[in-house]
């Protein structure tokens, strides 16, 4: 089981905003689901405010809008065949917890669950906005609480150089790439 | 200067689904202008859509809402402390091009131009929504045109393995991520 630590939610836009690729993990009437989602970003500071793109074919959609609730995860690399199972295949259709391995444990805020093996989870609460939900499939929501995996993201930083594990960005046909080299630009503000 | 061909605008969505930061360049009323954003995503595949999130304070603002365009550019490693420098500063108290050596061609569908030295350029007509606009800074757009540095990416395919420049991402605090080691989960749809 991946270890937990809050993350400040002023610091929080900072598990997103080098654009990783998430999963989107949802819970309404006693059922869950996981999906993968390329297309998130973080909306504002404070607040901390998401964007993410769900399509209206999905049943995370449907559990999304139901409960107004749903967490954005962020795997790594040993998560990525995993990330594309959960975004191939309907929790319609099958239990992708069962089908996929995909181990979890109850969010601390909302009831959407956190996913194991992830260095970072951000608990949203969705701001309704059913015109661009509907339009555009886009769905915006406060961040309520943050967690990171403390050997990945602590203080708010990135540990990528000492041995923590990265986050990935998909491209697209199965195509990923890691988070890279870490560097600093000085003298900046 | 760098190089330039047009990507498909079915393939353009993979400029910018690793979740690169950009800079935003505008234009209006003869007066241009760029700032850097590092949230911006893909929308949709077709048409192509594009979201980013615009401040209003910014100048940017003005002249996008003026123009109804805006381009999104994918810059490099080597323009990092370009890519800060046009953040931290106001175009209308600074001329950002001459300020900061930034080099400048004209789009080939909207007015606002394309950032020399990137990897990848968006070209968007934007998708007027000024209740979102008003209330969460965010703007959306079409892209009406793409274009790549080929020796970055060429035929759909990003190339970071071939020696093409990477993109980069932005965290916080001058701290950025390159975009990291290319990978493939074989056996996917």
């Amino acid at each position: 089981m991946s270890q937990r630590v809050p993350v400040d939610l002023a610091k929080s836009y900072r598990l997103l905003n080098h654009g990783p690729t998430v999963m989107v993990s949802s819970a309404a009437g006693g059922r869950i689901n996981v999906m993968s989602a390329a297309w998130s970003m973080p909306l504002d500071f404070a607040p901390p405010k998401v964007a993410v793109v769900i399509d209206k074919s999905t049943f995370t959609r449907e559990l999304v809008e139901a409960s107004g609730e749903f967490v954005l995860n962020v795997p790594t690399r040993a998560l990525a065949r995993m990330t594309l199972d959960v975004g191939g295949a309907s929790g319609r259709e099958v239990d992708k917890f069962a089908a996929f391995g995909v181990g979890h444990v109850p969010g601390s805020v909302v009831k959407a669950p956190l996913i194991e093996g992830c260095v970072a989870w951000l608990e949203c609460r969705l701001i309704p906005e059913p015109q661009i939900q509907q339009a555009y499939d886009l769905f915006l929501g406060e961040v309520v609480a943050a967690w990171a995996d403390p050997g990945a993201f602590e203080d708010g930083h990135w540990k990528p150089e000492q041995g923590g594990q990265r986050s990935i960005h998909y491209v697209a046909g199965g195509h990923f790439f890691e988070t890279g080299e870490a560097f600093e630009i000085e003298g900046v503000r």
